[in-house]
């Protein structure tokens, strides 16, 4: 069941006919020990995007043998994403906002480059300009559809989703989430008052040093696109709506976060306050995985990995769509166990 | 009007939803002194395809002043194809096959190379295979359209056209049109045989020999699609045509040519008679650009450009839903005074 928390995203996209992008890159903020876990070794965060990227157009990695996993083996949502988007007739286009690897199939290039430490300046000015301007430019040409859904793969990329959102006024630290049940809020505040020590005054230049590629990248999208926008994640995508509300707040009106239960649920984040504040839509696709015949899937319901890939988005779009909780989980769990056993 | 030649294909996609992708690329074929007209001089010929994509997507080019030209000034058909394409809700995307100067604009690269010259061989087998492989997957991706066009932007691409199609059993230098009045048919000959002369005799390594990025990404393109294919283009198209028939013959079923009038009349080719070989269809877009003020547009009705950057295909398209032909005129002339005065 996709549940309204703010708004009726679900009723807004229910006719219309969707295009799905995931927007990857990484930050060198998740070369940080203990910042996350999306990936096995922090030098292996670095892979993941690229990885996830190959397993949703193909069904396997190439950058790596099997998937990205976290340090306990639990792998990549993308899983979630691809069986749920396996249902429907929607478009699929790789975006890449700036990854140290790239994935080895097509994507588009925004001409970004990896983000560095944010302590340091996240992105400079020239480049996040340009992820920006490439980013509404590829929208503008993809609004044949009339509804955008656009995913996200960028490890730490909650850290950097704090900072941004506390550079814009909000209490970021508290209000985001984490892939781990163990969110290392502590960390991830010495991170973002370091980085937001040396940030410029200038609004568009604190961003651009605050963020990541894919936080540029994805408000861009939003703001080119000319339609509904769905952002597809959790809490990181209440930083996308932040730099819209800056850099064009009149597409707030067309944009909604669809995400899953176990962010909403998340007690060490907060994104429903955020999105009131923001004045966005705000759903969540509601699927119980503690039902699975698969540990790696039950981890599911005790807030590990959450969310990312997109999956909640997908997942919702795949339930308005008619599809039931049973098949869902059944294709969820023949991709996993296609995964595990290859 | 649109018309068609073989088969019904305005009939075919009148109902359907169209996403467009220019495909570009370079062959060194283009450096051989007197072989194409696209470009100001054989050097340029190297940025035409990038100038393009930039022109369609943005209306204005970014690695050159002004737009693509030839040696005497006449401009791009891309400004047929941006006019047309204008009256319309259509994706674009442009996909680099393998272009010498890349666009400065978001675009979905394939991993391939800018081709080589065909004495020597067009394309190696390796970044051939991937070509194919990858646009496959991309054309995959995006088939919740069941409508796909795909024009292209490669200089000389008519005589690498003539090489595939001679290797492949046809009169290839017959059938081949050129952007210029005066078709260079002896010299296009000559390279034909000299490339010929040194092809491998494996069908599939004797296509990548003879050919360039384009022909490959375009024919992958098509085989990947799901749904109807549009080739949107003059007789290069039938070299795309030929090497489906190789690789997925059954694909040629939902596969169809829209070119213009003037490549359909130039008395030095014949698309016709290699269309009806292939059994594929065959349509094309009529309007009369000897009425307009312009002497740069006035010149194609002597057989000057003729074709280019999917330019038949939009006319059609835009035609096939309702765009009467003194909306388009004037629509293209608003463009390309535009162009002129900038």
């Amino acid at each position: 069941m996709l549940v309204n928390l703010l708004g009726n995203l679900s009723e807004r996209i229910s006719t219309k006919s969707p295009s799905f992008l995931l927007v990857i890159g990484t930050t060198d903020v998740s070369l940080i020990p203990g910042v996350t876990i999306a990936g096995a070794t922090p030098e292996l965060t670095m892979v993941t995007p690229a990885a996830d990227a190959e397993y949703l157009i193909t069904g396997t990695c190439k950058t790596i043998k099997g998937v990205p996993v976290t340090p306990d083996g639990i792998p990549t949502p993308a899983v979630l994403t691809r069986a749920s988007l396996s249902f429907l007739r929607v478009d699929k286009l790789i975006v890449n906002a700036g990854a140290r690897v790239k994935p080895l199939i097509s994507f588009v290039d925004l001409h970004g480059e990896p983000g560095r430490d944010i302590r340091k300046g996240g992105v400079r000015k020239e480049v996040g300009e340009r992820i920006i301007q490439n980013a509404i430019l590829l929208a503008e040409s993809l609004s044949s559809h009339d509804l955008l859904m656009i995913g996200e793969s960028i490890p730490a990329g909650t850290t950097t989703a704090a900072a941004v959102l506390t550079g814009l006024g909000f209490d970021g630290v508290q209000i985001v989430s984490s892939a781990s049940p163990n969110n290392p809020k502590d960390l991830k505040r010495t991170i973002v008052n370091e980085a937001l020590a040396r940030a410029p005054s200038d609004v568009r230049e604190r961003i651009f040093w605050l963020s990541d590629p894919v936080l540029l990248a994805v408000a861009g999208l939003a703001i080119g696109f000319k339609g509904q926008v769905v952002l597809a994640g959790g809490t990181q995508m209440t930083a996308v709506a932040a730099i819209i509300r800056e850099l064009a707040p009149e597409r707030l009106r067309d944009v909604g976060i669809m995400t899953t239960r176990w962010i909403v649920k998340d007690s060490s984040a907060n994104i429903l306050k955020v999105s009131k504040e923001l004045d966005i839509n705000l759903s969540y696709s509601d699927i119980d995985l503690g039902r699975s015949k698969y540990n790696g899937l039950r981890v599911y319901e005790r807030g590990i990995v959450k969310e990312g890939v997109g999956a909640g988005g997908a997942l919702g779009l795949a339930m308005n769509s008619g599809i039931g909780e049973d098949q869902l989980l059944q294709k969820i769990e023949r991709f996993y166990s296609y995964l595990i056993n290859s």
